[in-house]
């Protein structure tokens, strides 16, 4: 048999597969936002929250109003488009698709002003939480925390206009970069702080107050998932206030658990209960052992 | 000394410095696989098994054979070409390795219904899961640890063909973008379920039944990897037998540990030793130590 | 109201929202490095670190010299702008800043054959640390840790020259990719082994010896950051002397933290005492709780 013919016969294959109804062989993709316009849309959506991150060499003040509005303009076109097709992918008409997505879309960029103001909190709170900050621009340039944050503000505001699947999108694309997974329906107030980031998760119904600080891999979680879709829509993550600090590697789980006022959570506790406000929470005794080794490097 | 004599100097330097015979010094590409090529190639893949997701926008039922015919041809031209660079690179001539390569990638494309059914379970398995999930179509745009299962089910089934080092730069390229690093060596079952996934280990030894679910922080290991390459080939990681759901930050360490069909494994718990079927296995006090602070945020 | 006016409103309140004069305000790129030229340049310093790397298909042995050439040339020329930017974004004036940057990029690059030198010994550490490494190709093209390892290299050098604000950029250019922060600042000896990786935190004032072998989320900290910017510049994480090995999830905390040579420390540890030279730490007893599931999968 040529390779040709086998080839044929791969395809054939495939397509046959194609053919089984399954979810995976879904096939309408017009109804669906595309993931690399929406991360498009995200750069842009940067550079408009920092504006001293525009990368366009010509961009100086006294054009900067022509630059904006080319780049608002260019948000509001791309952004509609997809917030259409998420709406289409919920099961409305085009025409009423398009009509909510553009009102969807100019409150969006409406609540930017919104946005920034509480993005330049997050930013004062990382220069103040980190020692080995050397200034604002290193921050906006490289502390993937911001980043982090920045994307799940404007990915929230999106999420609590009601747009279906883009505001995921968003912060998986910044889980991606990051390794920090904040769900677009948490709800997270002002000088919020995270510091190195890799492995925290902030859950669907997580609700932080202001000036709560974050370390590497710390849950804000649910207790159990194995309701699964029978639990959608419920509160299952945790309530954090005011002022809190959680370190590393903290797990705080379930949708009664309250972290009160200016708690401080040690690393690596495992929290499912609530926490009076103004008290810090460390492992009483993590009972270590210590061994001499006989004979290093020979033994394994 | 001009800038241009110190340049030309530093050239000499460096030029000098390649000519240690070192394993860093090695220049003969020619044998290599290219990351960026098996990257592209990754993406058509994903395309094949998940016909919805094409992003061309001709891309329609009627024209899903010719469509299909092209991607398939595209990745067999480059997979096999990439392949023979791989048994080339483990010191097969270049007939033979193309031979080989030609073999292993029609094998392979030959399988891919095989993957897409189990694939279609591990998104089955994802929605039932995550109470967060909105629909089928988010899991498969945004969901890091579906993605990263869908790279290891193809990399697993080039593995296992055995075909050299391209499997383990599949699944590298998942670990970058996810966070999850699951060794293409290991065998994992149906409706294999992720949540989050950043930090995740799984072994190249590891065995993995059907509908079992893992967090974030999951590390499936070795006990001790100090014996190095001596260990190479020796089973060195657990089994996970079916139905078996491990909490976020637990360690499973050791090639004779089996955590039994039906068992829990509580967050963060850290186990060497077999979990009989159906337990539930939880750190059982964490004596957590409880104190005001005496005055808030001036202490340290 | 027109689409058309609305749209001029969004743009006036965000030129509005730019004149607020906070921190996040700021517009004078000018003095900014470009994130997306450093990472280019990393690029370019990759291919020189292994010359195997490189990805142009015609350069063989014969014009290695030239090839080599035009690399060094161009990241000679795009360094120097970069770190011109970067100094006067420290405040030097720019024909300061361009001596300065000058003067700093040929001292780097003439570090290369150093830099190479360790990176080779972290190659042979990586190859010998990992069963599942099937050869040096497989590490250099596809293992996160020595790719992170490679960047802290090359960053450290720089930052150690007294580059601001670069340094940073690359290691989190790493960060990104690998899930592995390590920061510039940090002392690093030879024989440097990172495996999985992901979630690893070093911070600025780590010291680190020869021969140390770290797994996938070990924290190498600080006590508290909770002092923030009045910390800056203080010794405030560990050292760790050298044939240190240090297991999954394990944080060693402190400025006065030292792990002696030889010790091994295990999964899961948190420490924030020194350690003598050749103890092995493990949690002692990780007291489990074991209890059978009367009915499975009905009771959540």
């Amino acid at each position: 048999m040529t390779l040709e013919t086998q080839m044929e016969q791969v395809v054939e294959q495939i397509l046959e597969d194609y053919r089984h109804g399954r979810e995976i062989d879904q096939m309408d993709l017009f109804r669906h936002p595309d993931r690399e316009v929406v991360v498009e849309i995200l750069g842009k959506l940067r550079r408009i929250l920092f504006p001293g991150y525009f990368r366009d060499k010509s961009f100086r003040f006294y054009n900067v109003k022509h630059n904006l509005s080319v780049l608002i303009e260019d948000v509001m076109f791309h952004l509609t488009r997809q917030v259409t097709l998420a709406y289409q992918g919920v099961g409305e008409a085009q025409a009423q698709a398009e009509q909510h997505a553009q009102q969807a879309c100019l409150a969006f960029l409406r609540g930017i002003p919104e946005i920034r103001a509480l993005v330049q909190t997050d930013l004062l709170a990382t220069y103040d939480g980190d020692p080995a900050a050397a200034g604002m621009d290193e921050i906006i340039f490289s502390y993937p925390g911001l980043y982090a944050i920045a994307v799940y503000r404007l990915a929230h505001a999106l999420y609590t206009l009601g747009v279906p699947m883009i505001p995921r999108m968003m912060t998986e694309y910044a889980h991606n970069l990051t390794g920090i997974d904040i769900h677009p329906g948490a709800a997270i107030g002002r000088y919020f702080f995270i510091d190195h980031g890799t492995g925290i998760v902030v859950g669907e119904t997580t609700v932080i107050g202001d000036n709560v600080k974050l370390y590497q891999g710390v849950t804000l979680g649910a207790l159990s998932t194995r309701g699964g879709q029978r639990l959608r829509g419920q509160r299952r993550h945790p309530t954090i206030e005011d002022d809190v600090t959680i370190y590393a590697g903290a797990s705080i789980l379930g949708g009664e658990t309250v972290i009160g006022k200016g708690a401080v959570i040690g690393s690596n506790v495992f929290i499912t209960s609530s926490v009076a406000p103004g008290m810090t929470v460390t492992v009483k005794t993590q009972q270590l052992q210590y061994r001499p080794q006989l004979e290093k490097k020979s033994e394994e």
